[in-house]
């Protein structure tokens, strides 16, 4: 290829490039890479690092003026985004006794994972769910949903759970909608536990019809979830890339919790020495019980209890762990699957 | 119509008769009736009377012997064709300490409902599940299984269930196979409870397919059941014709247990006095707690624990009772859904 | 055994049978046959032998006297149940110029098969669809369906078509309804063809919703059929058993056209020694083209054009044929399927 | 609030941003917006305009040479990214007689719709399908496929189409593959018209097992689809926003014909003046027939045939024109509508 045609083409782009036009043939390699070729980074937060932070902040804005006082984790690639996946979003909540985090309603999904601490509650669709450590707590798209920190006889103590969110998926296809609740708290309609008995015991109503894409059980406890793996554990065989690895399911379909985000237990057991998996589900780890080492993308990371860590899309992921591990984990594995494009491989 | 066309007519059905011929006309309303028309009637077995046949039938046959010691509910309309309804079977089957029944598979869909005793298991694809009075147990479409009551060191008891099946349908769309296995028991390769905790959690393994029609949790506890229906009754609205009604529930679809049967639990509160129903699903009833009076058809039937009684296509419903009362009912419901030819009326 | 024991069982069985109660182990092997063992016969009904009967029912009774003029075809071995299989009900249904088959509506689904004539219409809903040889039309459930034979310049003919409904299944689930229209014939609101544009080009109005189980497209013309067996009968390999054979589609939801009847058709090449298969959803098939041979149950039967013929279930079938033959059928496989009791050997 | 806690504030934001953390309080009100508020802006491209500039470009660069010889459309707001809106890409490709666009395949689903010329064909899975003006095709993820313009005797012509893929939604999510195939042109296997017989004409082959996310048929001939359009028009009534709308289905599932995106045609009538609607799937159109005028968040387009336009997510959307006008769309709407996120106004 000469310079007159190079010259030729680079003129004829100019000239197209006012109306909006772009020759597809100089971009179609990156338009359509061999294999996933995004910035994300692996990354893990120690949650010794960051808990002082969380503590500092509650010393500098309430729950209320912040409505929600959030350190977000953003992937060191993708800084200025909110962003710990492309399409993901994760952050520590804290709510300190006596606090309130206002009511509000979002076209975005949440998940809550409880880090630390007791006696605060998420409310959801006028039904509270108290929030224990390992809880795995839902607030759909469009429901009205509250937390707060209700003062105990002995004063109480912060709580802080991680925060997964689906905002850059919403932000993505420009779809999101929100609104304020009139009041900071919604007024309570149920007790307690009544959408798990309703729904979460292996019956429904038996008019009930589905409604909603999300689970109509919004608390996932982990007494329930830690008796489960235990039972697989003891008895089953060991995946050797996973362990014993569930995930959580809408009881009224068999499918995931929520339309955009899945989310997973697993158990690696004692000793164990995992072989190496990949998947294009970029995923968010915490950890719940142990401590081990993550090789992702064959960068060593060092895990302990609480700490966050993400393994980007197709990159190689293995563990090795002496201490029996409890990990919690989410990604947008249902979107993939909607689409088709989800790929694996162990 | 004078009385030559008549003869005619008939010469004519005749001479067609040897060509396995017949006139529509003759039958249509007959073969496409205003509303259901079936024989089934109302009926109620009571339990203080059938209890001594079942001692009785102890002593004159062994669970090896008869394969499966179970006396047939009969409907009174439909004797001769081991029918409680048109479509379904139900019977009351007795094993006592120290028996087996032996293990083989068939194409017909079975419930066992727990009526009396403990300490009998039934075994399902290699795991077993200890029966409580009040749990629903399912034995799935060409599963192996096997039913039996070890020898306990007081000398246990005779352990009674109320087995549905769907005998009729599966003989009226003549699709039944059916095979004993090799041995009176088969091996045991999972613990008990592998199966609750690994789809009854509101988890499901990772990497789970639905592989068959029936729910992958072949045991559902009474204890949880209740406890739901508890629940509810505190803080529902109770349903003017049922009280507070579920179904159970296949956990990896949300869909019914069995493709054939629907089962349900039901709670009528104290002093309740229900409105009319009808439904063309055909339902059996089997007390689990509580005197109450039915009325079927506008026939009385009053009720005791461990009762059954029949409701028929179509019949009228109605609940009154002074005392609470849980009922486990089953129908053809699913299919009656999925061939579009479920009506209810309320 | 001795005849003590055996005396004393008979008079527990009487003494039993008045509590409608019956021993299940005297019966066991009957209700749950190792293999399908239903009454249903292998049979084919000539067209030469039935047309004269068809006229001779014309002069006999008119189509709104008999409401509908159709000649049943009943098993050999289920006489007097109006059923050609356990599950479903076939005639022959003859209409005259000038006559009208008028206007009613019931649960049970219906098909109709063209085999001679041009000229009638079936209108469904409000829309008229023409019959011709080889079209396949659909009555659904519950829809308001009349028929009509437009007296025509040159006089007209007789238009035949057989008759395929689910009749026996909506009597054993004891769930039909019926109802006669005010009017014999129906008003019209749309012009003919408008389903077929609306729903069956590949397309759907962008609002559409699914409120039915059966198929929006209530026309299936033979041209295009044909057409497209033809097409592949070119270009394909050709399955061993069944030649190339296709069934007909719901374009809404991709499923069977009705929830309880499939409906195939198939073209066996010129040369055909075709492979034994069975299943267990008998099947009643109406000759469109051809000349051939088809052994049921090792029964040889040889058809031709207009001919009907019925395969019990897990009848062995072999088609053998000189000729290139063109074969509609229908048979209960979507229940089956639903069931999960469908079973298949090739 | 006063400044030393704003500088606290700050200093705290700085000392944390090293960790990868942000405070979300300080972006809640743009990541969780009050309704839509995306970059992408209405905008039109006349083809009278860019059709020189594709001449142009054929002489600048050949098919093989560029793999695919396509100008982009990009939306002026999301100039660099290749995106005509958030979540999809658009271009205009051009092939000369006795060109070829080489064989490929990647995890990007892309839709063709021809704009003008005859003769070219593309090729999917082993067989090709002939281009007219007004067809639309899908070469679905991961299938191999190329585009040809054979010479014709007497000479041939351009054939250009409008390419519409999900590159940004497959780039978002990171899951993108691709691979080249060996030769410039795929083995034919299947003679054209094959897909359309066996899955197009409302049957399917009686084993099909759908193994795709996508539809069997990948070309949907515009004479059809006029065809369908034509009969509604003269028949029904008018939608009062959309005219007569139709979507495209895949026949195998009733659901849309690619996982991620939706396609359209639709006809307004002449003398129409619609209402307003909105909705969240940012839409790409494709003038077919007719002269017309769009506003679109208030700004008025006047279009012409084979012009191109696009309306942003949540833009108010309203037709007016004299002539019929025939268009053709498509947007993310499968996406949206599997994550639950999909929001209309009318």
């Amino acid at each position: 290829m000469n310079n007159t045609i190079n010259d030729e083409r680079a003129a004829f782009y100019q000239r197209i490039d006012k109306h909006n036009l772009m020759p597809l043939w100089e971009q179609l390699h990156n338009l359509v890479p061999r294999q996933p070729a995004g910035a994300c980074q692996p990354a893990l937060w120690s949650y010794k690092t960051l808990r002082p932070f969380l503590t500092e902040s509650g010393d500098l804005i309430s729950a209320e003026e912040a409505v929600r006082r959030v350190l977000v984790l953003e992937n060191p690639a993708l800084r200025g985004t909110a962003s710990i996946t492309s399409s993901l979003y994760a952050g520590l909540q804290m709510i300190l006794p006596g606090e309130v985090a206002p009511s509000h309603r979002h076209s975005q999904s949440a998940l809550r994972f409880v880090i630390e601490g007791r006696g605060a509650y998420t409310a959801v669709d006028g039904e509270r769910a108290t929030m224990e450590p390992g809880d795995f707590i839902i607030t759909p798209s469009w429901t009205w949903h509250d937390h707060g920190n209700p003062p105990q006889l002995e004063g109480g103590e912060p709580v802080i759970w991680l925060d997964g969110l689906d905002i850059p998926i919403v932000r993505f296809f420009d779809a999101g909608f929100a609104e304020n609740y009139e009041k900071p708290v919604q007024p309570i309609s149920r007790p307690e536990g009544n959408s798990l008995a309703r729904y979460g015991m292996n019956l429904l109503p038996v008019r009930h019809q589905a409604t909603s894409h999300t689970s109509p059980i919004f608390s996932y406890p982990y007494a329930r979830t830690r008796e489960a793996l235990e039972t697989l554990l003891r008895h089953e065989e060991i995946d050797e890339c996973d362990g014993v690895k569930l995930r959580y399911v809408n009881p009224a379909t068999g499918g995931w919790p929520m339309p955009t985000i899945a989310t997973f237990m697993q158990v690696l057991p004692r000793q164990f020495s995992g072989k190496t998996s990949r998947s294009t589900d970029a995923t968010v780890y915490s950890v719940v019980e142990g401590r081990g080492t993550v090789w992702i993308a064959d960068q060593r990371f060092d895990y302990e209890p609480r700490d966050t860590f993400v393994v980007p899309s197709w990159a190689s992921l293995r563990f090795e762990n002496q201490e029996e591990c409890v990990l919690f984990s989410f990604s947008d594995r249902p979107v993939q699957q909607a689409l088709g494009i989800l790929r694996e491989s162990r």
